[in-house]
């Protein structure tokens, strides 16, 4: 039995209310758990400087935490000049892991910006924020498929992530905020609707791991994702 | 007629939804029509430089806004390096005007900072993180009285504010954006439950104007502010 | 009686020399008590960008203070990196106020940059700086003239701003540096030789004020703002 | 065949010599291929602040790139300001993987310090400052137990890092810059001589991949780290 | 004949007007020509770390140039965020000719700055700065004399300094801006009342220079710095 | 005999070793006694604004340290934010010897930047940065000049550059780290291999310095470049 109460290889309850923001082409709020992530989707007619001229467009992704998303205030960005080393890490995860579900010539040249700002955080930021902002990626697409600003959808597949960790000798899935900070390794996996990986980091936070660890890890983690892309299906058809 | 159907008098539809983050000792979404503000407060026993060993608290703020807060995409704080201008102006606003709230010898050697961030913008931010804050810290006073971390309440008086401006020629409350930007005046007034005042900001942007079109826009922003205290009443008691 | 022998209306000796610097297009040094400003302005053939193709000019602020204009010393601002967010209020201030006082269609596709300088601070140094900045404004604008670069002065009026403050319960105009240290309101007014408001800030410090107080430091206000003007049209002719 | 004459499975030419630099603790230069990186390890008597009183240490690494390691001049760090997203990514990945390596409790209240700088760039720069900073950590390790600050070695196992990828649909081992450039996934992987995992982090550049591809690229990685670890056998015994 | 009608060997008229600012301990106007300089120097009860606990006092300086010090106007230092290379150049120097006129041990543990403001620049700005640098250290030390706050003066001995180059083949003193830009070799020597060098420090601009043309500009700096001393005698006593 | 046994006019072990970059088109190691810097010249197609259109080049250079090049860590430019004065002020002198060593219009609109990053520092890193960037320029136009990029060499003469100092009132050359903090002139020369001078710069660190000792320390000085002018003829023929 976990901390919530929840069984190793049970997920939290995820939802995902699409269209929360008026001013943005897409946006989405994930809650996952106690972790809440507010996630739009900016489109914008550039792109950058190795793209241009070749019909290509670019996904980025940027990621913040309100100050009081945690349980103890975090100083925000602006007023110590720069996003931490984690901030740059989780962002550029985002980032390659939306790109993978857009056909970059159907977009043409065009930039999308998922912006994922984390109201409450109880872990698992990082991959709720890919989950929720492939959702509001997607509501941004359909409007531009809407007004007839692209003519076929660049989507590829579903995208969605989670993270596996092994606590006490036990792998579980998807991590709150204390599980996670007592893990001896900690997994976030990104994965397709076709079954593919887009990404896979496991890390050793005390204790190294081995193979079949690792094996059963992948294993909980598969199993999560194709649930969070069945309720992704459900808010956007492809 | 207004743009968006109201009489010039006549304020947005204000709602205020206390404890929206379990994370924070004190927090609130504030809706001022389109407008929306996550309001946390946080108390750390910890005083700035100038009040140490005087027995005597401080109140501060902080204000920010999500980059699709706004119908085109705002930089992040952390991007570029610093806040702007404008964001120093409203913080240092906000922090006055919830200061003037509280006893600082009630509240002791503790710092209170309210972090006010824009969800969405649709004019008259920094007065709906006014009011909103207003109630953030109060939720945050209302668990340190619970806690007997202080004997009695050092909230003075509840504190709201208001934008009015003259749109055309004429005197309006409670711009939205559209108004905002075409306004020839613009003002933001902060007052008490008691009838005083605590800020009041007349800004030609265009015109000039005379003491009898202040006077009147002083008597419209008189009038909304009851009215928004009545909703702090309604959701918080000293 | 004040504490520098003034009686509570009575305004500073105030003193504008203006042409101080060789090297500006305008130039001035204003003396109001104790408090030093050096005023410069700059003409550039250049416009913001949401100004460009418009025909229309632009007005701009910038403040700062000497190290040792305090009696304290003030780290300068490259050793901080960045200008603190009293100086970011300031400068916004000052430029909004003298920008009412220019046609931007007269002046053309440029910008006016007046830079306020303290040399030593006691108290008033923001309404110092544009009633200052307004005359080495003027300086400049008169350049242009001489020089046939514009046809007609875009000067439309004459700008001056003082402070007022309640001070042991008594409204007193053009606060020093010891008296705006002791004020419960604090109040900023800038007029036109007009008679009318350009901006009108009060700022409860401890106490928080009432209608009557307002209007009372508000004829403390025009009256010193009065002479002020008085003075600049011995300098300069609109 | 590949680019530079490789056989797929083939990892290339790899150096490392320890003791470079008289001003260090310990150092080491890794060169593999044509890449060469300055490794350098500092061990102070002080941790960060979590760790203060535990009685435990820290390791933590820096990450650079000398200006002209690159073919094109690559802006040196202070130019710009800060550091970017991929370096602190690389620092934060090589940090965690040399943490893993070292007994924090026989270590002490001490932290070491990796430094490593890029001469020469041909792709693998982070897995061979892994390879590399573990070699000049051990060094600095045996100083310290040679003038008997502590009692007992805290290295716990050789860690070392090799990249492996997919290009043209052939996974390859230990990837130059021009194969790095065009692979489809790029996975980067951490063991120990015990065999176990570190890190295992992969990511689709392009395409997706499966379940058996990753398992085809782990089987390279293995085998490639035996390698490096046999090398630093020869250098440096536990 | 000189482009403002001196001989080569003639100084520009040179005053210094002692105690400009009622804010600072001690202070100075120093112009040279058509370059003002505003020094002031502030004295604090603390040393720089290396210095604690030795009972030596340490002098360090700042220099800045207000925006429109120059015919164009400079950004402000905050603005860009850092001082310029130059900047760093010109306070070093300052900084280390002033600290060899104090004896730190009568000084004791406390640190004297001199801020050193260009109001207007006509080329010699850092030797000015050090000259009249020289003589706010001087007022400020004084004062610390007459509150017996030190028992005996730390001064050794007056510091002056002045530009010498080589314009069209000639070696001229004390260059004015035009001359600045022109010339071939540009040289600033420090000096002592004793006559022994603090700094010499020529550069080639252009041509490179031999050591003939070195021994004529270091007699006409000679002379020069002998009738600044002199002025210095006028204000200052030892 | 001095610290490492050389007598006072004997200059340090000096190797250069050139190429020792393949990502670079010049560059060359410089070892003087335990002093060791990497230096490396980029040539673009492009100049600073000032030049553009002129039909002339620019040579330019940065100077930094490994954090170990000293014998505590330095902390990287990058973690502060900005290089320090100390490097400001090098890489200037470094930039302004090289660039008189250069016929700019036989170079064209290309700019050379030339990098100087010091892996160990035993003193005299800012002379040997000069000694061994020449030879790395030097390589980086025989590039120019093989694949006919431009016609003719632009180079006009050798540079070379050597520190002398005061220590113990001994006039010595080629000070090493514990030498140069001990000395009370320290002095730095810069000289082409037609015997004429590009930058002399001495500073009194403790006692100030008559004629008679600065015409001693020069004597060493161009005694010592001669031998380095020597050494870079045995690599480059101009």
């Amino acid at each position: 039995m976990r901390i919530d109460g929840r069984r190793p290889e049970q997920p939290r309850q995820t939802r995902v209310q699409p269209g929360i923001l008026e001013t943005a082409e897409g946006s989405a709020l994930i809650e996952a758990g106690n972790t809440k992530v507010i996630c739009s989707a900016t489109v914008e007619n550039r792109v950058p400087t190795f793209l241009r001229g070749t019909g290509r467009g670019w996904v980025t992704a940027e990621y913040g935490m309100l100050p009081r998303s945690t349980s103890t205030r975090t100083p925000r960005l602006g007023a110590q000049g720069r996003p931490s080393g984690r901030t740059f890490e989780i962002q550029r995860l985002i980032g390659r892991s939306l790109r993978t579900a857009v056909d970059m010539e159907k977009l043409g040249e065009r930039t999308i910006t998922v912006d994922c700002d984390v109201m409450q955080a109880d872990g698992g930021t990082r991959t709720a924020s890919i989950t929720g902002g492939w959702v509001a990626m997607a509501c941004a697409i359909t409007q531009l498929l809407k007004f007839n600003v692209i003519a076929a959808s660049p989507l590829r597949h579903y995208v969605a992530a989670i993270s596996v960790g092994v606590v006490d000798g036990v792998p579980m899935l998807d991590l709150c905020y204390e599980e996670d900070s007592r893990a001896d390794v900690d997994m976030n996996v990104v994965m397709t609707s076709a079954g593919e990986f887009v990404e896979l980091q496991a890390s050793a936070e005390g204790d190294t791991f081995d193979r079949e660890q690792f094996d059963a890890q992948l294993r909980l983690a598969q199993k999560g994702i194709e649930g969070l892309i069945a309720a992704q299906r459900d808010l956007v058809t492809l």
